[in-house]
């Protein structure tokens, strides 16, 4: 078949050519990519006014406390690809994974040891500990290691009026052998947020919403590029599978167990900066 | 450059298998343009969150009376590209081009020849009348033919409160020769509504708001496809720069001039529906 219409592209891209030329770059190839997509999908009339409608739906469940657009990207992978795009892990250094809309900035600072609970969960006890080292393997004193993780009753405080703000996130540092150690519980699988449009989405394609049982971490150093990852735990159901394509193999621990007590050991790795 | 991530993209696409077969058709090509575009343009995080709030505040300004994702479709020719992959005009049709936000539902049906101002317009008369035929050239008598356009002052009635609602949008029918005719005044230029995202993306891309003159047409009949068009006015300085992309040469008229009167005969084929 031939393109439909192929003078109107070039003519949308033409008429940038006074526009900031980042932007332009961008835009340039947003537009290329826009069109080739119609085309190739014949894409309707009504199948056009869907996806307006979408989009319309989309920005208007965003809130304070609410991302529908970042969850979107996510379920599409495109979260995923912008931050394999930007930290390509070399020798040494710690491979990334998505941020989540979850992180909910500057937690309280607590000692090295100390639990990140403000109440009592139903869970198994964990102790996660380990080394932050630079690429060539030399510890990091007071790097700071910001954790999170749901509850569980499979949500984040910020989702959840009945938990304490603060709940199950808290910033530790590295003492002066570069190590980091906090008390917590064996974080559970959970579904993504899916009363909005990307919910609706995952549900006519036939994907169910769950992420595999995971920390949230993010480490920073003065001079180091920041690690955003998590730690995801063996046998997960979901591991194969997760709603928004954040496993890597190398995230994936087993921890020891010592009684009913759960051990985590887990040495990352930072890039310079 | 080794392409970034390919089985991510594979995973995303393996995933929607027991999905609604033509959304799973239409979102695999979507993820496949959108994992090229971030890869080709190598996206950052920081121009990542940029997309996300854009997107986001484009939802947020939609209303009842707003659909800033349409403007948005409109300005990178998206609309103007499906509405070309639905109606390639063929010998005897004429072309389409872009409803528009602007379009109010049904209208007020007056009589061959009547006007469409529901008050004074500082403007100069203008006649506008013709023929609807089908592909074969044979008039179609009966058929529904709706116009609207802006007040001399750019705006729409649905976009200003000081204007009567109704004010420079009617419906007519042909008569038994398949004819049409109404009053109006001659139409003028004007900017899309650039105080939103769409505006401003516009003005970084370097490019002005501005639509050339124009007339609003939507003619209908049984059996017939539904033509969307407008008719454009010789002679304005924004028909090679079109905001939206809607101009085709076939639909520029020049106006006659009889002493104050204006006339434009013009008429429109309709294809099989």
């Amino acid at each position: 078949m031939d393109e439909v219409f192929p003078e109107l592209t070039e003519d949308v891209i033409a008429r940038m050519k006074n526009g900031e030329p980042r932007l332009r770059e961008v835009v340039t190839l947003l537009v290329r990519h826009l069109h080739a997509f119609a085309r190739e999908a014949s894409l309707t009339q009504d199948e056009w006014r869907a996806g307006i409608d979408f989009l319309t739906r989309t920005g208007q469940k965003c809130s304070e406390s609410r991302q529908e657009f970042i969850l979107l990207s996510d379920i599409l992978g495109v979260s995923m690809l912008v931050d394999a795009i930007a930290n390509q892990a070399g020798h040494g250094v710690t491979e990334s994974t998505v941020l989540g809309p979850f992180y909910a900035g500057p937690q309280r600072e607590l000692n090295k040891g100390d639990t990140i609970l403000l109440r009592e969960e139903n869970g198994a006890p964990l102790v996660m500990k380990g080394r932050i080292a630079n690429e060539s393997g030399v510890s990091i004193v007071g790097a700071k290691v910001e954790v999170w993780q749901t509850a569980i009753n499979q949500l984040y405080d910020v989702q959840d009026h009945d938990q304490p703000r603060g709940h199950l996130r808290a910033t530790f540092r590295t003492d002066e052998r570069g190590e980091y150690e906090f008390k917590t519980v064996l974080p559970v699988s959970y579904p993504i947020p899916s009363d909005g449009p990307a919910g609706q989405l995952l549900q006519r394609l036939g994907r169910h919403p769950f992420r595999p049982a995971h920390v949230h971490f993010m480490i920073s150093a003065p001079k180091y590029r920041t690690l955003v990852t998590h730690l995801f735990l063996a046998g997960d159901k979901y591991l194969e599978s997760d709603a928004v394509f954040g496993v890597k193999p190398s995230l994936i621990v087993r921890p020891e167990r010592n009684n009913h007590v759960h051990m985590v050991k887990y040495d990352f790795g930072l890039a310079w900066g």
